[in-house]
């Protein structure tokens, strides 16, 4: 645990800097007098740009490393070309900083809204791996625009990247009181990515036999998070196939306007990045109306990872007391923010 | 449309026999007295692998190959690796017969059951390209089994391909009331396939004027499907997205027993084959308790695929009303198959 944070901020496009400011408010509210909090903001997204035609140059990539931890809100607009925000400065952190652990809790808290009948008792953790799969980058076309175009995408797995990931989810597992962990991937098609993670799951398995495990195929574990999301404790799986599942999680959990997210890099080498998963919303970016609750919830993610587990609870306890306590009167993202620093602080 | 009907049959595994016996009592009370049905049995499936080693032997493909349609029931058992009866059976069919349309209708029927509270009114068709993308089977891995393992898959895509399955999109958005196509992709993180969709969604919609369009990445199209279902008509998409995306249509929609598929090859060059979503559920085969529903609803599928659109819609009509008239009480398999017999007959 250190006493002093170095957090970088990267607010980022449409409600981001608004939901992230209520986050540092919870942040300050939370921390300990003695724990420093020094911040740094940068300056990217669709803005940027626009302005100057960069998405994440070295130079503040190389800044961005010298941080404990980094905070971000959203990032893109519709104006940008689908892909050139994603794979030029989200994705580029993730793999630049080996973000492989690629960590979403889902819990159906009380007094949410969620769209399943009978509301489930819901409280599962998603590990995704996060530099590796159909997300690296790998693919290409061929005689491109013509009737002729091929185009490929390359799924790259390694026994490195997925033994790591795994181990991660196993040790996740082992802490929580259900010790259940479940492989979620299609080794019935993609036979060789598959039979990969299924052996490594299978051999780490060994090393914990305290952990029960499972395997679904990923068409099967999306029907089972509508009919029967009480089933899973810990899932640990595919870049792509934890996007998915996650977005499904979240909807299932209240929505996105909920759903924290850690890109973790366990072993410290870089510093990891917080965000919420909901994206920048730029129909709503300056109403009022964003639910900054996703973003505070990262925050606590973030405590956790730092060290700081007591202030992170304190976070989580703060967010389900709002939560019970919301009668649907509506609230601007400040009053949410201003009331969850208020439960925090006590 | 013929007046008479080759039809190779392929009960397979599990509850496979069961469902397929009522299909054919269905298939038989619809069809008109004047067309006959020459139906011939094959034996392929994990009893088959088990006995001889074989999944689909060229002899047989090619015996297969002299119908005018092929119905499926289930292929599969948990004492066959993962993989062989997928790759060797089903996905063999899939490509040497080039069903390039895997259509998969998603409606939820009165009267029966949803996880989704509200119910919300769901009525969509997601047409499933079956022939490329990462199912191809261009993976491979190097240095198996060690710490030093690279796995990969390689997601194919040609110009060639997804024109065609996007044009049969648009031909079936045209055709019904709401003539909206929903693009299902992830562009903005699998670019190069994405762009190579997208492209071709746009220039082949410029012929569709009537038909309205957008697009969504695979992530948020899960949130649709459970937040807002009523919001597609018909969606168009990659094999893979398509696997997960119909399955969980299907649980939104009163589950897999209900969930009916066709895999077409539209020019007719090679017979089509028509299958329930479902699997072999080998822990209720031999009980009565399958639901024949979803098999019943491909012979429907198949008859309009042969050009027998007033039977296929009679068969709906039947499966339509005698969901609605269920009380919950139990029937065997054999009494619902009778059900719509009689009611197809009626
Ligand atoms: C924006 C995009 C690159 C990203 C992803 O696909 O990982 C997002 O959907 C997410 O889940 O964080
Ligand atoms: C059994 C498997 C190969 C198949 C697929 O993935 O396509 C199944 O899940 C389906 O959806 O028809």
């Amino acid at each position: 645990m250190s006493r002093s944070i170095r957090l970088a901020v990267i607010p980022g496009d449409g409600i981001g800097p608004e939901v992230v400011a209520q986050g540092l408010k919870v942040l300050s509210a939370a921390l300990p007098s003695d724990v420093k909090l020094e911040t740094r903001e940068y300056d990217l997204g669709a803005r940027r740009w626009h302005a100057t035609g960069e998405t994440l140059p070295d130079a503040e990539l190389a800044s961005l490393k010298d941080h404990d931890a980094i905070l971000l809100g959203a990032i893109g607009d519709p104006s940008v070309p689908s892909g050139v925000l994603e794979r030029g400065l989200l994705l580029k952190l993730r793999f630049a900083f080996d973000h492989y652990v690629n960590l979403r809790p889902s819990r159906l808290f009380p007094g949410t809204a969620t769209p399943l009948a009978g509301r489930p008792e819901i409280d599962f953790v998603v590990v995704r791996e996060g530099t590796e799969g159909p997300y690296v980058g790998n693919g290409g076309s061929l005689r491109t625009g013509t009737p002729a175009e091929v185009a490929t995408e390359v799924s790259l797995n390694t026994a490195y990247g997925v033994e790591r990931v795994v181990r991660d989810a196993y040790e996740r597992a082992q802490a929580r009181p259900r010790k259940k962990l479940t492989l979620v991937h299609k080794n019935n098609v993609l036979v060789h990515a598959g039979h990969l993670w299924k052996n490594i799951f299978d051999r780490v398995g060994r090393e914990y036999p305290e952990v029960t495990t499972d395997y679904l195929h990923v068409d099967a574990a999306t029907i089972f998070f509508v009919t029967r999301p009480e089933r899973f404790d810990v899932i640990v799986t595919d870049n792509l196939f934890g996007d998915i599942l996650t977005d499904l999680a979240a909807a299932v959990t209240g929505g996105i306007g909920l759903a924290a997210s850690g890109n973790i890099n366990p072993a410290g080498t870089y510093p990891s990045m917080f965000e919420p998963v909901h994206g920048s919303a730029p129909d709503i970016a300056g109403t009022g109306k964003a639910d900054p609750t996703a973003t505070v919830l990262s925050v606590a993610l973030l405590l956790r990872h730092l060290g700081h587990a007591p202030e992170a609870a304190r976070i989580e306890a703060a967010v389900e007391a709002d939560l019970a306590a919301r009668d649907g009167s509506p609230r601007t993202t400040e009053q949410v923010g201003d009331a969850l620093a208020a439960r925090v602080t006590g």
